[in-house]
């Protein structure tokens, strides 16, 4: 029988799903499980969307141009024009989600071997893409005392090597909910600049910045515009993860030529997708405000009833829906696997996703959860109840403390 | 300014869609330009599944399970249980196209450098996703004149090196629509177990076999069930290459395993292809008899026509939707172009595949092209003429002969 390749034994289980199979005897012992292990957002769908898709009459679902539908991507850059003026169509290339605007970013600007660096924790998946690339993460840490700031930029100097070709943030991110300030980004600039590198920025979760923050998008950075890429996806933003549509943003041309080759490679981006991407880009100006009302509610009563628990402590984040929060335990992966397989608090267990997969060092976070807070106001709080008590149980049966 | 990727100056363009600008340029010209390029089928996508998908009324586009929705897996492995017995939703991986699936099983079986030995003229998009996995397509050459009938067992093993990992063919072929015999399968088996390769086989065109030939898939071949990965797609079998599903089976646990992790990483497949296709595989039995007449017409007068022009050679295809043609001409690639860019008929000119993008072995397949009948009648009777003329015109200008 011949054998999985390196990469198919070596690529890491997603922290985020890996705890599945215990969530599922968890409902097989009749329990209701909080998830908060997920970004997927239970908000709904804007109705938009729903009624593009319901309505589209088209006799053959066809191929949409490789880039994606002209239409599709006029509207996104009137979307982006906003943000940055300038950008036209010919600027973007629409994805099966964000995930492949990353694998496309990677593949078209990086050889194998050579290094991406990344302030960690980041989101899981991105050591995935890097490894079925071929390059290699080189990870810069931040820590949950300071929010997860920004790392210094000497940090990043003491890791650049000739094999450095870029530089990614999540912004807002993921998973700590960490907002950069334009002053941060600006001094990536003058890094990026110096070594003439890639700066990639994972801004899917732009529109969800509280607390009277603004979002600065890269594609704001002036001196260093062929340099930026932006990965972007209508997942999050319009509570449609399922539609996989994403985005890759450049003003660098010669990339996204290069990204087009392995676009036209798998023929084009989900049809029915962009068909509900399209039409979402006309909800009403009032809709994130909306949102955000009601993720910055969640996020008070996540945060406050989780900094309320003794041992625990937990940033408020500014952006995005995740909190990261550290546990009162050694083993956070153990706790939340022990918490679906063994605990139950009136009727109900709470599912979280580990930390230590969010980071490329060894031993990092072992003792972080991320929390996604996707959940109405009051399932949060019957979860937090659940978890305070679950740390109770835990502490006595594990002697943690 | 940082610099492309080497992989991304390499990447092949897609010999299918590169003459896209010229098409353009006929469109311009006032021309109505008649597809043979492109495997779009015109027969509608099933009422079934465009019900589906109209009526689809969840309040939240939701990510489904990275694996795909079980009750379409489940679905699925009754569809595979009548081509293989003993096939279960376990062995099936949902994948964004086919594309992604041959992406899965060339990352999940192969290690970089690995070689994987292709018959050609093959699909050209195996090449870009071999690069992107950093392995090496070994070509084998097969013959127009026998109607790409498989290569020979001894030209198999004289490619044979350590590095040779798999064997991938595709049955019915694209570009060739050449129908491999259970026969020439099982001598593919021998060399696949002495060896202990895998043997991908894509399989899409499957239910799309002529002339009462049946389709033997490698899901029978017994002896090297654990070698045997089946890449599929519904984009052509019902007509909605847009909705991007595809396929991974294999009884190979491991194997699928370690492509979950790949699928972990980009999510889930889309959602509302996943809707589309379910509701597709409760197409009466009548459908694909339906179809099938309708594409051996087509095949049968677009051969026929191609046969009587001078200089022309086309064998006959035993299955999918298309037939390689031998022009008289030097370099297709320039008279694919010419035509778009130089020709007109009765207000029409013909757009249609140069080979040599279909080839490996650089020089193979100067004078011939793809064409795909997957236009009406009328349209394909206006082609052929329109084709005959271009030729005269073009052999006049170019003293092509």
């Amino acid at each position: 029988m011949p054998k999985v390749s390196f990469r198919g034994l070596a690529m890491p289980e997603s922290p985020i799903r890996k705890l599945v199979p215990y969530a599922e005897i968890a409902k097989r012992r009749g329990l209701e499980v909080l998830h908060l292990n997920i970004g997927q957002p239970d908000i709904e769908t804007p109705l938009e969307a729903r009624k593009a898709v319901n309505n589209y009459n088209e006799s053959v679902f066809e191929y949409s141009h490789s880039a994606g539908n002209e239409s599709y991507r006029k509207a996104l850059a009137q979307y982006y024009n906003q943000i940055s003026e300038g950008i036209t169509f010919e600027h973007i290339l629409v994805t099966t989600g964000g995930s492949e605007a990353l694998s496309f970013a990677f593949t078209s600007c990086l050889n194998p071997d050579d290094e991406v660096i990344i302030p960690e924790p980041f989101y899981a998946n991105y050591n995935s893409f890097a490894m079925a690339s071929g390059i290699n993460v080189v990870p810069i840490a931040s820590s949950i005392k300071d929010g997860f700031a920004l790392p210094s930029i000497d940090s990043f100097e003491e890791k650049i090597t000739n094999k450095t070709k870029a530089i990614l943030i999540c912004n807002p991110g993921n998973p700590t909910g960490y907002l950069y300030s334009k002053s941060e980004l600006q001094k990536l600039t003058q890094i990026v600049k110096k070594h003439d590198l890639f700066l990639f920025a994972d801004e899917v979760y732009r529109e969800f910045c509280y607390d009277d923050k603004e979002h600065y998008s890269l594609l704001n950075l002036s001196d260093i515009e062929e340099n930026v890429v932006v990965i972007d996806s209508v997942s999050k933003r319009y509570s449609m993860c399922g539609v996989r549509i994403g985005a890759m943003i450049s003003r660098n041309i010669q990339i996204l030529q290069a990204a087009l080759k392995l676009a036209q490679a798998r023929l084009s981006p989900p049809l029915l997708g962009q068909i509900a991407s399209e039409a979402a880009l006309g909800v009403s100006s009032s809709y994130f405000e909306d949102v955000n009302k009601e993720y910055v509610q969640r996020r008070n009563v996540l945060v406050d009833g989780l900094n309320e628990i003794e041992g625990v402590f937990c940033p408020i984040p500014s952006g995005a829906f995740y909190a990261v929060a550290q546990l009162p335990v050694k083993d956070s992966e153990h706790f939340c696997q022990w918490i679906l397989e063994h605990f139950e608090f009136e009727g109900s267990t709470v599912m979280m996703a580990p930390l230590a997969g969010f980071y490329s060092s060894p031993g990092m976070g072992q003792n972080e959860v991320r929390l996604a807070y996707v959940l109405e106001i009051e399932k949060l709080k019957k979860a937090i109840k659940c978890l305070r008590e679950a740390l109770e149980v835990y502490k006595l049966e594990f002697n943690t403390q």
